[in-house]
């Protein structure tokens, strides 16, 4: 069993948790057997977004198919 | 006076603030005097979970009875 | 263009979320120009509060006027 | 020439060594010129497995095609 | 659920697999449900041992009873 | 908005410079929409190059399609 | 031999020595067998204590018995 | 003699070195005594910039007067 | 509530603790409402001293006036 | 009693353990009063070795005759 | 196989690539079989230089002759 | 002008201020041109120790002469 971790950053106008499940709703839908998720960093998006653009840098591990 | 720090991870199907106060409420039913908690991780179990549950490690600390 | 930031501890009775809002609730009210924030630590303060007292370190980079 | 890393987390029954070499394995496998490997962090499963499973995550670089 | 994380440092005359097994041992005679390990740190002991001594620093996760 | 993060290690036989272009040249011939690049690590290999590689290992962020 | 490792955080009025001094103390009137400690923090509390009060929090590390 | 550090991110249309030297230029047009500088981060901004932008997060030490 | 971190450099030609106190002394001889300080590091500068100067990094927080 | 850590890279054909007895056999044959050593990093050299060479870095503390 | 590290601070007036050459000539013109060079640390001296120093902290790895 | 680092544990029966000047005393006993020193650790042995034996590891900086 082999296991790949990927880095993504989700975003949401209202909250750090919706940025988290952001980016895990992202990985669900284009991969299988996602197996946990690290949080990594962190931010808030000010400057280049329409309002406070919450951020969240995840690591998604997966199972590989054999 | 000297403190003592422990290592608890709460659990939460709702929120990391709520993974949080799960560690936190746990502490306090069996510790006095606790004084402060650092949130050391954030993570989400997928696959060994019936839902997404979020996961806080946290460092609490309290003081030692003379 | 130069950047300068600077590192504030926001607080929330409620939630992390509100306590990152607090710190960049205050920034913004004191210098124009704030581009993001980043989340260095999150903790709660028990002992020295009325309550659980929620906090959050963060950067705040504001862009430095010419 | 440009080298791209993933990261890969490999398993064993038997030890650290052979869930490095499980995670290299698959990488040979499916990527050609792959350079070097770093470990970053060792572990051992124990609720979700049958038996002690022993755990390394790596970093596998290969040299991209041009 | 609460999960509780303690720091053990197993040794062994043979191998750091061996120094793994020693902590991890130790805790399963003593604790019940042992989630995962953790290894932080891998080294070996040699003046104050009669032969080198490999040692490997883990944090261990089990679940709290309720 | 969901950004995903991949590690090139870029190379060039004149400057640490050179090195970060070379791995931000191949990101954007083959990703759209690169936000921007943190450096990891920089390094120089010698025994294995025919002259001095400068090397920079850099993460690209980049936004997927929706 | 199997070693457990414990965070504490001793205090003194006086200096940083004697706030480690103070956190020694502690663990060797209650454990046996204290082979080392390791300082991982200096700080100093102002607001909550009535003079400068010069914290340590160090791990100490003591030899199981059989 | 007490020094203070403050965290600046200077920016450049060509280089790292430029980057650096936008911040140093900064810091000690409007600060007398700059002792010195280092370095924390490199990167380079794209999407939000007419061109790759060059950015160095620079600590600058100064010696505060008395 | 809200506070701010400010770093500073103490130095003493004596000790550490010295060096600390020195920063400290600075920073509530012009701030008010310091709350506590934590340490970054220590070390000794020779070269440019004209004996051993013992030097201290020090994050002191205060809360800021509403 | 003063000691000095160096860093070596021992390689091995087989194992991480060899790899790190590797270099503890070179530190032994050269120096006296090896105290003892710390494992830094693991990894694998794949295109420039014939077969797959498993490497651990590490510090090796020695005693300086006085 | 073994090699071993050691740690420069090449300096240079005028860039940090010139600086890490600088310690790059210094470890060819000593040592044989240098392997590669990591950059640990960027900086640049200005109140004990004559002007901007621009420094690089680098790990050279060698191999030893056996 | 380059600058090599190297890495002792000076040690002390009575404090760490001790244990660093242990460490740079025998460091300018053996070294001209010491610049600076940086401290990376402090620890006490008591189980191998005839008392509380301070330690403190240390980067020494020193000039190579040209």
């Amino acid at each position: 069993m082999v296991f790949k971790k990927i880095t993504l950053i989700g975003t949401s106008g209202d909250s750090f948790d919706g940025a988290v499940d952001d980016a895990l709703d992202r990985a669900e839908s284009t991969l299988d057997n996602v197996y946990w998720v690290e949080v990594d960093e962190l931010g808030v998006e000010i400057a280049n977004a329409p309002d406070r653009e919450y951020q969240a840098e995840v690591e998604v591990a997966f199972e590989l198919a054999e």
